[in-house]
């Protein structure tokens, strides 16, 4: 059965590194020592190894230990003997380049379809869905492929921004990008505000946190939905 | 010689299409009666027919006739047949795409190279510089290749914006995403702020317009450029 936590951010302002989401991990992650962190995303260029550093941090507060896919010499078998799987964020096209590049890709999906208890923020958020497509980066390496994990038939923009009223900056919104994606691909999007989560538990996908999150989708106005609300309907 | 206009971005806040530009497009485009538009980037999701009326609307302030690229039966002639080009904003993924498609990257470069004046704002900017990798566009579409025209030995991040200081969004700023591109890409990023353009004559490259720009360069602290810089020698 999935066992799946999607999260919009990693941080809230003025908060620690995960510190909003510790109790949900802690019972998500109940029945692992050790979990496998995917740092390829190099969240603001870091390291891999200072990227783990700053998870395994984090995972301390709940006796959880981490462990870097870079410091497996097999990342495929990193993969299959992990008990719980944590994906952090930073650049969704160098995470999905690495994912295509060391082989994982459909592993990873095959992985925590059958069950294995998977964290996804940011950019690790972003690939749960069917593509690539609606996130926020920039295209900073050229990936084999915007098709990312499927876990959940639809697509994600994390970190979603609400248009600012004051603004005079002419640049496009966010909602107009999804706009935009929209004019030639069907898939529904959600926009999750930061604080905002999906929980999957099996085919049942719920809305958590205490934010409403707006969806998108193709030739229909946008609709806020409210926390709690059953997604597992939505392709 | 090269005659280029390179724009941050085609309406300021408060502004008509093109407005603020006028001045300088009637005497970039003196010596055409009619220029060229590609439509590709398609702004807001319009369709090539409406965005290129839009463009029309805003050219006949200056006695010039626009003729959209997708009216011609074969793109390449219509290529080589202008008297001067103009690319619109939108989508930066779509326009590549369609410059690919339609087999008119490598000739619109040559085209340029050889002095047909041409204009670019937003998207129209980005495929200036040596790749389309420092985008703020999301990846609707997949294409071919990053690479673009490279009439200038660096890459552009129009719209730039600086960091909100007041903001509690958490997701990365403008100048992470660039930190992120330059842990992998040596290239150096000019951020244009909304306002401001390059002039290109020959080899001379000019800062224009009211504000300064940003300057990125791999490993080293950005810095503020003033308007009427010098920026033939960057690279």
């Amino acid at each position: 059965m999935k066992s799946i936590i999607i999260a919009s951010t990693s941080t809230l302002h003025g908060g620690n590194y995960l510190e909003y989401l510790l109790p949900t991990l802690q019972s998500h992650f109940k029945n692992c020592s050790t979990i496998l962190f995917i740092p390829y995303a190099r969240s603001s260029g870091i390291s891999h190894d200072e990227y783990t550093k700053k998870a395994a941090q984090a995972f301390a507060a709940i006796n959880i230990k981490v462990k870097g896919i870079h410091e497996f010499e097999n990342p495929e078998e990193a993969i299959q003997n992990a008990e719980g799987i944590f994906t952090g964020g930073g650049n969704t096209f160098l995470l999905v380049t690495q994912l295509y590049k060391n082989k994982i890709m459909q592993l990873l999906a095959e992985k925590v379809k059958s069950g294995t208890p998977y964290l996804g923020t940011s950019a690790g958020s972003n690939i749960c869905g069917l593509s690539m497509q609606t996130t926020n980066d920039m295209p900073i390496i050229y990936p084999p492929s915007f098709q990312t994990l499927g876990l959940i038939p639809f697509n994600l923009n994390p970190h979603y921004l609400d248009p600012d009223a004051n603004s005079q900056h002419m640049g496009e919104t966010r909602e107009t990008r999804i706009k935009e994606f929209h004019a030639f691909n069907a898939i529904p999007v959600l926009g999750l505000r930061e604080g905002s989560w999906l929980e999957v538990k099996g085919e049942k996908i719920t809305l958590k946190g205490n934010l409403k999150a707006r969806l998108f989708k193709q030739n229909e106005t946008p609709v806020e939905l409210e926390t709690e609300t059953d997604l597992s309907n939505l392709k």
